[in-house]
């Protein structure tokens, strides 16, 4: 036995965690044995009570602690305008920026024929519900890789019919690349995106 | 407010982790959401229980469950010889090779006067008590870097006037290197190391 129960329990624990690989579990396991009890009683807890709290906002599935999340429930946002992401990170990454001030819809997957991934697994329906409510334009923010962008097909299909402005976020350069280095793909979408200055 | 306040906590928790960016942290905190209720309390169960039901064997310092560890109390071992390692985790290291039959020693840390870690900070004294009981070899078995090197030397002026063996792992090229990659300090020691075939 290289591990005394309780440590090998908790290493292979964290073994579970996405990126963490064996090396990486012990190494964790060894510190948390070493951080102060309430250290380690404060991670748990954080643990527990995220799980415990927090639930899917019922308007645009985030993750939320209440039944409406903030976004949703903040009134100086333009209920208009909606940004279609994959994953409910993709909604900090936007907000970062602090320029969108409509709402969101996260999707809670992209579809993925190979992985059995098809509508109705992702919140597809509730989309499509919401879109009744006065949305003058959806903008599809999901990521520009295959499963992204047959995900941005698919819906466009599905709300363009119903009269409603569908957009997609810009494929390009990113800013400060270099030319020599960009992909091709990457290249030529930059190429059909572009515009006159 | 990027984040609902439960999954921010728990993000500035995972945060805190050796190893785990801002990014990983989040990628960490979804991930557990996406967990089952069940596969989340496990996770926060062994927490506390490793925290809680572990201690350091009174006789080698490693991490164990008993007032002794399992090898220690393992009367097929010989308690003749004892490696010294710097940390619980290098005692994994050396019994996967399932070569060595001797007990081990836990320093806890390595000597660093730039960091302020003197022998007092660290598990000599209880070392020094152990070698009373019939001790013929101490290995030195800390890392070859200048700390790991500095520490072997001030417990092999220790140890060698009580008039006990003292050996340290060798340095040397590591096996399936390649003389063309391997540092000049590596190569100079495997050219120390040297010896008759």
């Amino acid at each position: 036995m290289l591990f005394a129960k309780p440590l090998a329990e908790l290493i292979a624990q964290l073994e579970k965690l996405p990126g963490v690989g064996p090396k990486s579990a012990q190494r964790l396991a060894y510190h948390i044995l070493r951080l102060p009890d309430d250290e380690v009683r404060a991670l748990a807890a954080s643990l527990l009570h995220a799980k415990e709290s927090l639930r899917l906002c019922e308007s645009c599935q985030n993750i939320s602690q209440e039944v409406r999340c903030e976004i949703c429930s903040d009134t100086r946002r333009d209920p208009h305008v909606l940004c279609v992401v994959g994953e409910p990170r993709d909604i900090a990454a936007i907000e970062r920026l602090n320029q969108f001030k409509g709402l969101y819809h996260v999707l809670h997957g992209l579809l993925s024929p190979m992985e059995g991934i098809g509508p109705e697994q992702l919140k597809v329906r509730e989309l499509i519900h919401r879109l009744r409510d006065n949305v003058s334009e959806v903008i599809l923010a999901t990521n520009p890789t295959i499963e992204g962008d047959t995900t941005a097909l698919y819906l466009a299909k599905l709300i363009k019919p119903i009269g409603i402005k569908v957009t997609r976020l810009a494929h390009g350069m990113p800013v400060g690349g270099e030319l020599d280095y960009a992909d091709s793909a990457t290249l030529l979408s930059a190429l059909e995106y572009r515009r006159e200055i």
